[in-house]
Order: C-alpha cells, then sequence, then structure tokens
C-alpha cells in the first residue's frame, strides 16, 4: 500500500484554503471551494476531493477561472432566480444565490436557480444536500465538455452530464444521488490506457462509431451514456435545460483552459428546489414518514441506498479524519508555499 | 401478415368514444381518453394506442375508475397546482388543470401540478408535448404497480415508473422522450414465455437475485431498471416525487383493480413547467434556435432523435389513416354494440 497522511478536517480546510489564497483566489471564492472539496474528501468521493484543488490552481494559471469575481444575484419572476458567476467558480455563485433559491422555493412552492458563465468542476451533491437540509426537495444539473457520443452516434457531442438530487429525510441525512450520464468517468478510460488494459464492452465507441475496448481508440471517439438511448435523452434533456433555457453555452461550445487562453471553460448550472409544506401544508411530516417505506423497502431486501457508503464515510472521518495520498498531501503543501 | 384494417383518424375517434360512452364513460372522459389513445395510436405507440380501451373497460367493470368524476382543481401556492382526479382517469384531470398549470408557470417561471389519485394507463408524451407546444418546457413522472427491484435487490419495490420531458422548437415538432425506467414492458418478457424463448441477460432477476434468462422465473422474482444504479436512483425519485411529494402513495402501495373489488390502482402524477419567456425575456428565440445545435449535432452523426420516428408515423397516420389488426378492431366494434 502507497504511504498516506492523515490529517483531520480542519487541518484539511486549512491547507485547502492556504492553498487557494496563495495562488489569488479571494477569501469568498477560497471558502466555497475549500467547503466543497473538504466536504467530498470527507464523504470519500476522492475525485471531488481536494485533489481538485491541482485543477482549480491550474485553470486559474490559464486564465480560466476568476478568482475574485462578485456573483450577481436577481429575480427574474417569482420563481426565478438568477445567479451571474461572471467567469469566477460555480460554488461561490450558488452559495450566494441559495437564500434567494430557498426563499422562492417556500413562497411559490417550486424554484430554479439559474447560474450562468460559471467555472464548474465540482460534485453536485453538497449543493442539493443543503438544500434538503433545509427541508427541501433538490434537483441540480450542469453540462460539461463534449466527450459522449449520442445513442446511435459516433462522435462527442454531449458532457458528461451529471444530475443529482436530494430529499429531505425526517431522522437521517437526506436521500442523495449524484452521477454522470455518462457510462463512466473520463479518467476511468484515461486509467486504463495507462495500465495498458482493455475497456469493458459498452463504455465507449471508436471515431468509426463501431463499439471498441481499446483505450486509445475510445479516446479518439467517443464515451458513451449510460442506459443506451434513455440515458442518451436524459443527457439530451440536461444540456438543453442549463444550457438554452438559461440563456448558456451547449457543452461542445465549451473547452477546459488552455495555455494560449482560448479555452471557454464557462457555462450553466440549473437547480430546482421544491417545498413540499407548500404541497402538503400540515400533511407535511406524515407524507415524508410515509417516503421512508420506500427506503425500508430498498435496505430491507438488501440493496443499499445511494448515499449511504457515502454517510458511512462522513461519520467515519468527523470521528478519525480524513486519509490522503502522501504524494497528493505534499503536491498541495508546496502549493500553499509556492 | 396477419389481416388488418385501416381507418381514418376520424373514423378511430368515433370508434373510441362510442366504446367508452358505451360503457359509463362520461362525455368529458371519453373526450380525454379518445384524445390520448388516438394520438398514441396516431404516432404508432402501439402499446398505448387503442388497444388500451380493452383494459380502461375492464378497469371500469372491476370498479377500478370512475367513468364520470369530475376533477377538482385547486392552487396550493402561486407555483403549485393541484387535480384530484377522485379516483377517474388522469388524462381529464390533467386537461381539466392544464390551463391554471399554463397560467402559474407562466406568472412564476416555473409550476407544479400534482395530479392525485388517478386510474393512470397511458402514455405521457401527450401531456408534457401539448405543454411544450405552447411553448413551455415540461417533464411528468409517475409511479406504476411494483414489478421492479432496485439495484443490488431481488424483490418487486419500484413500478416501471415511466418519466417523459418535452422541449418547444421553433420550426418543428417537439423535441419529446418519454420512458420506462425499466429495462423493458412487463409484457416483453410475457411475449417471450408465451413464445417459449429466452429473455436477454440484464432484464430480470429470479426470486434468490440471481441473473435469469428463464422469462417465468423471471416473473416470478423481478425486472431490472434500465441502466442499473442510475436508472435505481432514478426510478426512486419519481417514486418521492410523483408519491409522498404530492401526498400519493408509492408504486408498491397500488394494484391492479381485480374482481374482488380490492384493488387499489390509483396514483400520482407530477408535471413540471417552465417557462423559457421568464428566464430569456426577448432573448428567448436566440437561445431556442441556439438549442437547434444539438438537435442538428445528433442529426449529423447519422444518430437519430428520440421523437423523430413518432413524428414521422404522426405524418403519415394524417395522410394514409392508422392499420390496427382485425383481430382487434372486431374487439373494439363488438365493446360499441355491447
Amino acid at each position: 500500500m502507497s504511504d498516506t497522511v492523515t490529517l483531520t478536517l480542519e487541518e484539511l480546510e486549512t491547507l485547502s484554503l492556504e492553498v487557494l489564497s496563495r495562488h489569488g483566489f479571494d477569501e469568498a471564492h477560497a471558502g466555497a471551494i475549500t467547503r466543497s472539496v473538504v466536504a467530498a474528501q470527507r464523504d470519500e468521493c476522492h475525485s471531488h476531493g481536494v485533489y481538485r484543488l491541482l485543477g482549480c490552481i491550474e485553470t486559474l494559471q490559464k486564465g480560466g477561472v476568476s478568482p475574485d469575481a462578485a456573483p450577481e444575484i436577481s429575480r427574474a419572476a417569482s420563481g426565478i432566480v438568477r445567479a451571474d458567476a461572471r467567469q469566477g467558480c460555480s460554488l461561490l455563485a450558488f452559495e450566494r444565490a441559495r437564500p434567494a433559491l430557498i426563499d422562492a422555493a417556500s413562497t411559490n412552492g417550486v424554484a430554479l436557480l439559474a447560474l450562468n458563465n460559471a467555472f464548474h468542476f465540482s460534485a453536485l451533491w453538497p449543493e442539493v444536500e443543503s438544500l434538503a437540509e433545509t427541508g427541501l426537495v433538490a434537483l441540480a444539473m450542469t453540462p460539461s465538455h463534449a466527450f459522449v457520443a449520442p445513442a446511435g452516434g459516433h462522435a462527442p457531442l454531449l458532457g458528461t452530464n451529471p444530475i443529482a438530487f436530494s430529499w429531505p429525510r425526517p431522522d437521517d441525512a437526506p436521500f442523495t444521488f449524484d452521477f454522470a450520464t455518462s457510462v463512466v468517468a473520463r479518467g476511468e478510460i484515461e486509467l486504463h490506457r495507462r495500465a495498458g488494459k482493455a475497456i469493458p464492452e459498452g463504455w465507449a465507441v471508436d471515431p468509426d462509431g463501431h463499439s471498441t475496448r481499446d483505450p486509445e481508440r475510445a479516446l479518439e471517439g467517443a464515451m458513451l451514456t449510460f442506459g443506451g438511448y434513455k440515458g442518451s435523452a436524459l443527457s439530451i434533456m440536461i444540456e438543453l435545460l442549463a444550457g438554452p433555457l438559461i440563456g448558456d453555452v451547449l457543452g461542445h461550445e465549451t473547452q477546459p483552459a488552455g495555455t494560449d487562453g482560448k479555452g471557454r471553460p464557462w457555462h450553466g448550472e440549473l437547480i430546482l428546489a421544491i417545498d413540499p409544506r407548500s404541497l402538503l401544508g400540515d400533511a407535511m411530516e406524515r407524507h415524508l414518514q410515509h417516503a421512508e417505506a420506500l427506503f425500508d423497502g430498498v435496505l430491507g431486501q438488501g440493496a443499499r441506498l445511494p448515499s449511504q457508503r457515502r454517510h458511512a464515510a462522513r461519520r467515519r472521518s468527523r470521528e478519525r479524519g480524513v486519509t490522503i495520498p502522501e504524494t497528493l498531501y505534499h503536491e498541495l503543501d508546496a502549493l500553499r508555499q509556492v
């Protein structure tokens, strides 16, 4: 086993804040980014944990994210909150728009947050879960750079387009899921290529649209959506809702920040919030309790709830801290001293 | 090829209205049901076409649907419309609530229709498409009787839980999809059993939770969701949103109407409507046009849009009428004369 370093959540938070501040992120952005990556690391979602700070700093150095943009929050209609991230990170824009979204949902029963023009790298579940913790039901989605072919196609057009959902539970952490609509993350294919291993059937097609198990050919071709034409339809829906519906771009119109300064990483995110009390009034507690029968039905047959493993990791991390690879720790530690 | 009968859309409509009226559905319900099954037949969605009238009459005779319930429409909050179908068919409740939903979406930017206590047998796409034809973006979902196991489980808990989405297009019929979150319809497994054919791997598990290709064992066990744990998570979301969130039941709490009068087929449906103009104002036309780049990207690589085949069938049916099996025609013709 490779060497690791164990840190308390407070130590991890300090490390993240110092790395971000040292490279120019203002206090507000450093705080919002830190809350997201520390939450992911705490829940053992390693791919959205503090390792992402490396990408944040790289994107900043390439001009792909504003380190001090103040998000502009406005109300377009009684049920519509807008947040213009102004090429800053999506996370601060969400945090600043969140109170207005909660207010709009409580007043109207349902509300949308249209978050525009944002650099986006984070997991969506901390956002929907934070809304469910206030008693709302929440759904979030965002497009991403185009690596995925539509069902029946052969060329990258769609992003890996994640969708996340959270539901408040009376006596437990919210029921939450968050998944990409691609079969796997692109990084999985890259890991297979580096290891010289074939990828499973159904992950990707080569540039001619033929199914391939060769990771090189897959990276030249396109990844596939999960669940065939159904996952492809969902992915298209996500592009439309978190793109043109909110006046923002499609996944294939974005590019990661490049050293030539020509990348256009910014795009939109859509968050829907529903207030159960508006629908159910005094019967809300009874119906939320009723929903538990569904979770009991899943657990009772030995199946797992989507958020279960993450919530167990959360309890462990709070007690024992988090463990990250020593190499990652040294990279981050060096970044805070540069 | 088996014998068929070709009817004009008007003839099909008259046949449907006469069958339903003859058995006691009032004019309003007969009209709403007819509009749905004729639209499905016109679009060559045979499984939701006029063949469904047989099930409607059977359900009526078993006391599973009120033939003359007047839906009660109310507003729970500025963005929430409620429709109590009072054990009548969902279709009339939707039609009666539709103007209030459109008004609420236009006023607030986003609105929800909570449709309760309904007998539901129809495709969801005619409902979301009818909203997109007025310029709204719409999403609909409903639970159904429990035939599907959650990912990692082995027993029926979830319905086949369909989800449908529709998006207005400037110069074309709306982009629309509508699919069950089960891998296939339960009827597909029954067809394999009757034909003595094995089912493909991944459709179902036996009562011990093992993957099975035996249709008998599959029907004793449980169907699976599409897309593994991701489809399972979506299916759970649909149960929560179109069940407890709107004060209605979960799929496993419903049963088809039975001859003993003990079935409880009624359940909920949720429809979300978003007004692009509230979000985009005068820039709406430009952004809807921009969305066409995504559809062009799908078609340009030889892939198909979800609604494409259905819309082509619609054009054919309008010109040449619809063709149904002669046996079905005779069954329906007999039912209008009983």
